[in-house]
């Protein structure tokens, strides 16, 4: 796969021209004859002799953005005045700001906002903790908590290296659902340690997202603060994955007309988004799940199983099948893929059963290229944004975190998230529905006004919001 | 001392007036009667028979705002159609929030802040970890942490109840200074396990703000932390009440005209600020300095004395005065007071030296009051905002980490905070200088834009900023 110009490796150039005509024109055309694409094309001082200019310019990939600025350096009349990556530019002193939501510009702010009045609210919580999820940022602020270990496809990198990731999603759960996020990278990567961190931090805030901490570890954290916290605990990379391959599945099954107790699924992959993905669909009602990892089929009685892959093979594939993504994969509706680069081909595809679904989400490069499954697949979708159907969590968690928060429940429960999952689907209208479209655009703010709802009603239905304790 | 009404216990009501004149006036002079301040009166409608208005009225205290409700409701030509506290309702919600620093717009922005852009980002910091303060928050955000147990003068209140003056604190670093803080009240008390907890969140975080943490277990969280660390770590009850003491003493001397190195000075209270001021001061050349607890002086050798009250005897009092608060006052030219309401008299003023500088800072009743002073006192200061000279940490910490963060530095050393101090009486022009403006205005921004290249600079010469290290 050749990888496209894109924005992740642009740089921004600002030019001088000499003001003759031609040069703007020769300059183009040796960027495009070089690979790159002109992103965006501003402002300019004419002087006497020259024209200043400033370009943002997409590469493939770091390489390609040095051989461009070279390529610029090159052509007649251009003279390169200055040039930085757009990327870190745009990361500078980091990404998210903490901003007061009150005034104080005089005595009388600060003797309400801070001393002596903030003393009665500081009473008031005392005397009745739960007011704390009225008057403090608990209300509406989560903490996004990872210790560095699996961030993105780059493994462990450590906590201050998984800092961007993490101030990105927090403006991504700001600017998609108005739910306040802070950052919180540890330097531990002992689950007993992380559990008991959390803990202590757990007055601060109102709900916890586990995020980029490897599988197993993952799965014992969260399954323990759930337990021992009050406030809403979810890891992304499970449910959040889960979630919106869910709703792109029932999506699917609208075009397919096939329906969820009928289905046969094969998922390829058995980490943190693997197994949860296994467990939404069977709480979804699906017919038939088969796990696959690096050794094959997961069945009951298999050698190597962790206690996350333990409970999968209990709970799927009943009919012990075993070997290979496949061999497993004949005769089945849909193909899960959340593991590794081209592990299935067409000659694959084509021993599925009638209108195979095709979820190949491996990142960057999917289990199968949608070039390769053309004409095969009844839908298809990947983890990627420059492909249709794109499975992204920014379709879920912050609808989920938004929800959970206006209804005050105390936790995610298997309901919340399913609603979500449906909350997303409908977002696609019978009008939109078709093969390449069964996920809404991760811009469409209708999405969170859906999924929110949803995930609140299915809380109270729950029994999980405070007030209704 | 009767209590002046105040923002802090103000409320606002809506009321409807009936339409005839003098209804008005007749409700303005029952809230003066009945002891209340109109703040503000805002907004009208009039109807055909009818008037409402919007009235925000400042009560001594709680009692006093119901009381003066009933009075309102009594009015003849008033309804009062509903009424709320000013001081919870700035609260509601929190009093900061999460904002971006970049556009999430489209995909571009989305493949830059995110992925697959930031993963760029990331193997930067992964590389070379101390881009972490240049492309993460950790170049300008602070925690501020505490475990609830010395809040304001309402003790051991626990984390939850801490949050608002946290977060009051953080609204206030950004508002005077640009610096991110986060409020992290912790679950627990125990001094291991709040450093051990501080440690862990370091990866996130360019300095540390210990706050409301009783003594003397914030003297050995500092102590520890400050070793363990490479960021700024800063415990501000007692050095942001320090720096400030030493800032007014700077101008208080230079009203009566004596010198550092000739001064006598009684501390009274042995607390994180009393053992903080007392340092500095012998930092800042002081002559003589004797502190004093709840059982008389501290000197050398003494009974009951914690390790930090031990290296106090050590390196104050050399003559080992003994006795009462009064009793070593006599002759002295300094009184600070960080202690209790009401603990000396103006007889106790007559016994010191000529031009006495009383700093009489218990919050929120002073040692001695300023009424009760006047005459005696050649410059007197206090805590409140309502008597001239208050000593307030506002004036210190935002300038503090300011320029901490400005320099790059590791950590905050003593000549960082004697600049500081510096930088806070320089801020009072000669002309401004009187005894009863030896302090500037918590609203003057000239305030930081003194303090923080001031503590910058100190940094650099200290070597303590990690380009010089």
């Amino acid at each position: 796969m050749v990888a496209t110009p894109t924005a992740a490796f642009s740089f921004s150039a600002k030019v001088q021209l000499r003001n003759v005509p031609g040069v703007l024109g020769a300059l183009c055309t040796a960027i495009g004859a070089g690979g790159g694409n002109i992103a965006a094309l501003e402002g300019f001082e004419a002087k006497t002799e020259t024209i200043t200019r400033e370009m943002a310019v997409n590469a493939r990939d770091e390489d390609h953005a040095a051989r461009l600025i070279e390529i610029m350096r090159q052509v007649d009349g251009v003279e390169l005045i200055d040039h930085y990556d757009r990327t870190f530019r745009m990361h500078e002193g980091g990404k998210i700001e903490v901003l007061p939501l009150c005034p104080v510009g005089d005595a009388d702010d600060l003797s309400m906002a801070y001393t002596p009045g903030v003393a009665r609210v500081c009473m008031a919580i005392h005397d009745r903790p739960e007011l704390a999820h009225e008057y403090t940022i608990k209300k509406n602020t989560v903490a996004i908590v990872s210790d560095g270990t699996a961030v993105l496809g780059l493994g462990d990198i450590g906590p201050e290296a998984a800092m961007p990731v993490m101030e990105g999603k927090a403006l991504l759960f700001k600017a998609f659902a108005g739910v306040d996020a802070f950052p919180i990278c540890l330097d531990t990567k002992d689950p007993d340690e992380i559990i008991e961190t959390v803990e202590r931090l757990a007055p601060t805030f109102g709900g916890i997202n586990l995020e980029d901490i490897s599988a197993p570890r993952a799965f014992i954290i969260e399954d323990t603060l759930k337990e021992r916290l009050e406030i809403p605990v979810f890891h992304d990379d499970q449910h959040g994955t889960a979630v919106v391959t869910l709703a792109a599945l029932r999506n699917a099954l609208k075009i397919t007309g096939k329906s969820m107790s009928d289905l046969s699924i094969v998922i390829s992959g058995m980490g943190a988004a693997g197994l949860a993905i296994g467990k939404i669909l069977i709480n979804a009602g699906v017919g038939e799940i088969v796990g696959v990892d690096r050794a094959g089929a997961v069945y009951s009685g298999r050698d190597n199983l962790n206690y996350a892959k333990e409970w999968f093979a209990t709970n799927t594939n009943p009919d012990r099948k075993m070997g290979s993504v496949a061999e497993v994969l004949a005769g089945t509706d849909v193909f899960v893929g959340v593991s590794a680069p081209d592990l299935i081909t067409a000659a694959d595809l084509r021993t599925m059963a009638k209108d195979p679904i095709v979820f190949a989400m491996a990142n960057p490069n999917p289990e199968i290229r949608p070039e390769d499954a053309d004409g095969l697949a009844a839908v298809m979708a990947t983890g990627r944004s420059d492909y249709p159907n794109q499975i992204n969590n920014v379709l879920a968690f912050p609808g989920i975190f938004r929800g959970a928060f206006d209804a005050g429940a105390r936790e995610i429960t298997e309901n919340m998230k399913l609603a979500a999952a449906d909350g997303i689907a409908n977002a696609v209208s019978d009008a939109e529905l078709s093969p390449s479209f069964v996920v809404p655009s991760v811009f469409d703010r209708s999405v969170v006004d859906a999924v929110a709802p949803a995930v609140a009603a299915a809380a109270v239905a729950d029994g999980v919001t405070r007030s209704g304790s």
